[in-house]
């Protein structure tokens, strides 16, 4: 077998064996196939694409090109989730002890962040204390103890899709959703869950631009799931509307609260709601609105906010830290934004939000930066809201005077903001539910 | 500017500006471009096409990458030929002496061989004391002088192509006819003749498999010639049929002299016939058809013949070697090989009679190996011929015993072989003459 040959059938637009495809990756993981010949058939993929079968393949030799984690300890109520990414996501840090105070199991990896906002590890960092590296042991036995942990991904989870995925961040292979199934789902299935739910979303701002892509995603992942005997269940969802108030680190991590507290903005909070409700009718195999009305008395009666508190102090993180929340919008400067004209708040530009959250230091240009946990961004409007001039719109936080006065923040956040004299139609946020 | 996306646009198969082709070269030459995005880029290229702007930009970027020769104190009849490749390919040989005699200007700079055969300056090279290496005064002098001179191409050359030819070779992103257009037309550009004759093969053998494909790239080729003012003539010929009868590099210059002398293979007599009348008639700007009448005359005047001898003499080359060419079949070693059935040839597969012939030591495994000019193959037989059960059908030439002897050898060669009962149905050498 040779790879010249391999790239040749894929440009041809032809469908690759099983044997071609784990000969790519193992011959890229091993170093007899090169950078240059990879991100040709990357690029071949991405313009002639992938079959099912061909998918299938790839994201069983991802999978099995490092370790793979076994729950089977247990049970069969492990359940996981992915989003596809968004400015400001924290539905892990709320989904998880939800789930948990309801029983199902989350073992969970998660990712740092880079660019314009940290990930969920730091911000669970942002809390003093909390441990983000565990041993198999400690993780598998603090699952089995409190239903949840959370830590950094392996370095040794599908070793392949890091090297993949960093070429294809520099060739401009990235869009093609057999590649970006197969690396989404490598990753979920060396997770080891059982059911896992996959938050897709659509929108200016996110990867996928259209309900008919984004359902193409959900689909392909859908299949790979049941290949693999996963119970995949994908949420299509809206990211045109910023999800939630907060922007940061610290500033995340109190709007969680807010929202396991059964308050929060409603579209974070619907988000949150049907993400969970999803992994338990999926853990519990039960109908959706039974499902979902369980994950509502979790919040209300405070058991899943218990199980939040329950889950940092596990991983050693101080609590008093957190249990006066207000405590986590306490950085050392704050400077208050107000509205320049009156009417309603039409546009909310997601990413220039996350771009001035970064330059008050809350995110990382480069891997290996230091984050300022207490910078970031908080809302006083959502997508819709009545707002009049000279009213309060956000306020910026940040451990930095000159930073949290800089003039291009300031200018940064007032690019992403519009106000329209009619107040504009209802936004969907979420699209479909497939399984 | 940013070559991610750049990159991305051709993914999209949008169109790239010249700023963004000379972005894409320069940024590569100087090494700002790595490999794997180049190569992501020529896979987008090859499968989503360039147009006819593009490709001219291309050409242009990758001419100005290094040395420009200038002719102009050589006139306007400079003329340079070039062939898209094929086993046994000597017309080089046989039309630089006969244009030459005809009073055009012939400064060629030629490649050496690798594979199958070796190229025009080994085959030059295989004549003691020939120079394949001359400065540019030395090599315009004698231009003046006898009206042709053929040495290696400068290291200078286009650059570009070399480097991106090199990865195309690794990345199966050769079949591209923007691409393939491209680096022929900037060499040639780059070689500075005002008059261009282009053979570009078709065929099982060819690297263009239909006349459709060999016109589009004729006529790519010629609308970049026109570009830059120069007159490209573009000859589409059958490479099913082997050309000529001899394979190696002391067998191809004796059959170069039978051509010369006004015997040959009809096929290869035929195709140089054709070759030298388009590069008079472009020269000369007159009709063909008056032109192919002076290319008679020259060879069959033994004018020709004459003005080979003399440029051999010219670079170095010792004419009592070649005056008696049957010097020339001198090897140490040789082996007939006789014909197993009766019947007429209908089948002689180029590719594996290069591959024998290299075998017998008259090839380039890889660049810098040893060449033994006396290797080769001649044919007693063409495609069409009658041969009886026992008959010569071709002779082995090699300074080895051990090689010329090789079972290998021998049954590469009767593979390439096919003798049926019906003679096969003649074959057109000539499909097309664009302009």
């Amino acid at each position: 077998m040779r790879i010249y040959d391999i790239i040749d059938k894929k440009r041809q637009g032809k469908e690759l064996s099983h044997e071609e495809i784990e000969f790519v990756i193992s011959g890229y993981m091993n170093s007899e196939i090169q950078d240059y010949q990879v991100s040709a058939l990357l690029m071949a993929i991405c313009i002639n694409s992938m079959t099912k079968e061909e998918t299938y393949h790839l994201t069983k030799a991802m999978l099995h090109s490092g370790e793979v984690l076994s729950l089977s300890t247990l049970g069969d109520k492990t359940v996981d989730k992915h989003s596809t990414g968004g400015i400001g996501d924290k539905t892990t840090l709320i989904v998880a002890p939800i789930v948990a105070s309801l029983g199902a199991k989350v073992a969970k990896m998660s990712g740092r962040g880079l660019g314009f906002t940290g990930g969920t590890i730091d911000k669970l960092e942002s809390i003093s204390g909390f441990k983000t590296e565990l041993s198999a042991n400690e993780f598998i036995s603090q699952v089995e103890k409190i239903g949840l942990a959370v830590i950094q991904q392996s370095e040794n989870l599908v070793p392949a899709d890091k090297r993949l995925y960093a070429l294809r961040d520099v060739t401009a292979t990235i869009e093609s959703i057999p590649l970006i199934a197969s690396s989404i789902m490598s990753k979920k299935l060396a997770s080891g869950s059982k059911s896992i739910v996959l938050d897709v979303k659509v929108g200016s701002g996110a990867f996928m631009k259209t309900i008919e892509n984004a359902r193409a995603l959900a689909n392909a992942m859908i299949d790979i799931g049941k290949s693999f005997g996963r119970n995949v269940t994908c949420i299509i969802s809206n990211m045109d509307v910023p999800l939630g108030l907060c922007v940061g680190n610290k500033t995340e991590l109190w709007e969680a609260i807010e929202v396991l507290s059964g308050r929060g903005e409603k579209n974070l909070k619907g988000l949150c709601f049907t993400v969970s409700a999803s992994m338990i009718s999926s853990a519990f195999n039960v109908d959706y609105n039974q499902a979902r009305k369980m994950v509502e008395d979790a919040v209300f009666s405070g058991s899943a906010l218990a199980r939040f508190y329950e889950w940092i102090e596990a991983q050693g993180g101080d609590v008093s830290e957190i249990k006066d929340s207000s405590l986590l919008l306490n950085a050392k400067y704050k400077r208050e934004l107000y509205s320049k004209e009156s009417g309603y708040i039409s546009r909310l530009d997601a990413q220039k939000i996350g771009t001035a959250s970064m330059s008050l230091g809350a995110g990382r240009i480069k891997k290996g930066d230091k984050i300022d946990y207490s910078a970031g961004v908080v809302l006083s409007k959502s997508y819709g809201d009545r707002v009049e001039c000279g009213e309060l719109v956000a306020t910026f936080y940040s451990s930095s005077e000159e930073l949290v006065n800089s003039d291009e923040a300031c200018a940064m956040f007032f690019e992403a903001l519009s106000v329209s004299n009619e107040k504009p139609k209802e936004q969907t946020l979420i699209y479909e539910i497939l399984k």
